[in-house]
């Protein structure tokens, strides 16, 4: 099971519109700093799923058959906006998502080929023979994560949160992902983090997966000036994501 | 007064996700027929503008200070979804826009830096020495269009509209642009052209501004599949925005 990081960025991206601080301002002019909004393509046999849909050329990168589905974490524009784009083209694409009456935009009144399949809270589907189990999170918006499994590997997509529920950390508890891609957009110290993990949290939830592999994403740039003077911050066995990293995750035998 | 094309699609853009059409083959190897969403910059003096906000790079191209405002004709996505990347940034931008208790998305509720003002119809205000109307269109979404009238010279920018309310024909007959550039989406002969001008409708149009200059924008792939057969199709004083496209406009002495 291969994982790509199309983007793996907070909302708003690195460099953020008219921000000055030392990573905004070397992402500017060096593209492998940037990050694009969190999104990622999974591999796993002959399925291609798409988490989350925030890039804005989803419609050139995969053409109709490309994608066996989308799996849409929430409704957030930086989550779904690449879909605007596909809906007066031909052919048909499943869309999976938390239930959400409101979407985002025009995207239910308008969906032309997409087809939304709303999940509910540990709900479990097979695409091929991938298994997956939609985990519900905390955060301002309904918001699904997303448990995949595929020949014995584990592989958990926790974007956006401020909190896994008890049941959810339970879950994973039993689970034991053996890579745990999780929403670290803040630095340490951050007062009252809003919506989303921030690095204090992400490490103590670690301590839950001793074994696993765990893959911090959805970075705001704050947390990138942060780890710039601190190359030793994070611990074994943990590490940031970057736009285009393939991560591999193979199952314990 | 110049006016850049950004885009001139219309929703979905060319080549449009999955179609086989000639134009969207062509679209794909080619980039000089390809279509972003309508949109474009005016630049008047030391004045400049946007006119609608759907490339999706307008966070790039636009730093703080480099517009003095965006000028919104309505809240589909692709005509505002360049804005969503801005919100987290710093920095300060004005969005004139339509009264639209909908807005598009989060855009209302995490405005961050753009600060929407609601015009009302046939409102003329003033940014430097540029003079700007809003006249409501008819479309499935509140709309306005904005005529814009620098040093002598009048340019309309009617985008997405089926129809033009009786008075905004009005003013246009007496405010008489030099330049009038309409959102003409469909060929001639589509049965009930739902939310949008198609070319028989601009033709008709086009007999009440006889000495001005029409441009037609907001372009469907199967209006440029029509015209592609019929490079004779349009009479003196019209033509086709590509994007990228630079017009000037100059008023009569």
């Amino acid at each position: 099971m291969r994982l790509t990081f199309l983007g793996t960025g907070a909302a708003g991206g690195v460099p953020l519109w008219g921000c000055d601080c030392p990573v905004c301002a070397r992402a500017r002019v060096d593209a492998s700093v940037r990050r694009q909004p969190n999104c990622a393509l999974l591999e796993a046999g002959e399925v291609r799923l798409l988490l989350d849909a925030g890039v804005m050329d989803v419609a050139e990168r995969f053409p109709p058959g490309a994608l066996d589905a989308v799996l849409v974490t929430h409704f957030h524009a930086d989550h779904v906006q690449g879909l605007f784009h596909l809906r007066w083209g031909n052919g048909e694409l499943d869309v999976y998502c938390p239930h959400d009456s409101e979407g985002c935009a025009d995207l239910y009144k308008s969906p032309g080929p997409l087809q939304f399949m709303q999940l509910s809270k540990f709900e479990t589907f097979e695409l091929g023979d991938v298994r997956i189990t939609a985990v519900p999170l905390v955060h301002s918006k309904p918001t699904l994560g997303y448990c995949i499994e595929h020949e014995g590997a584990r592989l958990a997509y926790l974007s956006d949160c401020s909190e896994l529920p008890p049941a959810t950390l339970e879950f994973l508890q039993r689970w034991q992902p053996h890579t745990l891609c999780l929403d670290c957009t803040f630095p340490p110290g951050t007062e009252q983090p809003r919506n989303h993990f921030d690095l204090t949290q992400a490490l103590a939830l670690s301590r839950d997966f001793p074994d696993g592999e765990l893959v911090l994403m959805h970075i705001g740039h704050k947390l990138d000036v942060w780890l710039s003077t601190r190359p030793d911050a994070l611990p074994s066995g943990m590490s940031v994501a970057r736009d285009g990293e393939t991560l591999v995750c193979v199952g314990t035998p």
